[in-house]
């Protein structure tokens, strides 16, 4: 194994990156899931099967599966980026309880976000949990200039 | 080189990680074309230069451009965990074997996955080359999760 | 701290890489903001404190707040696969100037590109920075392709 994986820091960030990586990945399950349920299609050929006259019926946009997208597009522009920047702070050598804080707090929030936005649960639940979230990443990205700075 | 590089698992990595996402670069070009030969753009400056009148006919989604686009952001949501994860993965040290195995498999998906829904391939191609790549990604965080876990 | 950032060319991708994804981070929140401006939000949780004749009003899509999104998507599509084939480039030891001039250039493009996109800049402003970019990318892949191929 690679010497990386014998840092506490770097094994506690490879755990939680995974973590909120899986979660987001299962956005797209959850999304095939309401396409179905919901009888709505993006794509000619995923009705081509059902008889014609039903066939215009589900090609279309439903307000729950436009909402589970918007829920997994908000996971690709807050989680990668967290995930990218967390890789560069756990190499910048934080201290382990520090860095767990982080992870440990993006994650609570990802995972509250999405139960949020899915399940519509009134602001500024979905709002806040989304802030400060970015506020974690903004932390990291903070001690990583702070520490390595090659303009 | 770092050392990293010296490792024919890391290597490996970094050969398919290359590969998917230059494929999925890849994508953006070919949307550019079918604006153009489709004739539908997103944006009131990218058809200032024709005639006022062609101009609002343009200013248009068109099926094609939104089926490449689709798949552009099909790409986004599973080569950037695949290549995350894989990271990952790669630095807990797997045989190479299966590493290759994951990498050589995932990486056939995504490319028969785009050929089947640019082409419109009837289902289920798309479906399970999807959910192929996807069973990829899972299996390596199987693998991630098992061997460091520091919640 | 970990030995590779003790080398020159992974402490100038970490800078550069840090600043991109703070900058595609930061359509987000400019995002938010041209919703509360224009008064076009997407979910309905986001407009129930209106009064009910007003929230229909505010339930729908204004074109700045797409062109925001249209940028922040485009970042996503070129920033993140930037920041992904540059730590493996970085870790294939390149010499420092090289490194310095793709990572300096990128960045650049991708500032500019984010001012021509939200001010709606006449092309090929746009067009040009995006494949400027584009092409920074694929240089970097060009040299791990060259340096590390394990197939």
């Amino acid at each position: 194994m690679a010497t990386l994986m014998e840092e506490e820091v770097f094994m506690a960030f490879t755990t939680y990156a995974t973590i909120v990586l899986l979660k987001m990945l299962l956005m797209a399950p959850m999304t095939a899931y309401f396409r179905f349920n919901r009888g709505a299609f993006a794509n000619e050929e995923d009705v081509a099967l059902k008889p014609a006259e039903e066939r215009k019926k589900l090609f279309r946009t439903h307000p729950d599966v436009e909402r589970v997208r918007r829920c997994h597009m908000n996971d690709l522009e807050n989680i990668v980026p967290f995930v990218l920047i967390g890789l560069l702070y756990a190499l910048t050598g934080p201290e382990l309880s520090t860095a767990l804080l982080h992870f440990r707090f993006f994650t609570a929030c990802r995972i509250f976000h999405s139960i949020a936005y899915v399940g519509a649960l009134p602001q500024p639940c979905r709002a806040l949990s989304w802030m400060l979230g970015l506020l974690v990443t903004f932390s990291m990205a903070y001690r990583v200039l702070g520490k390595v700075l090659v303009l």
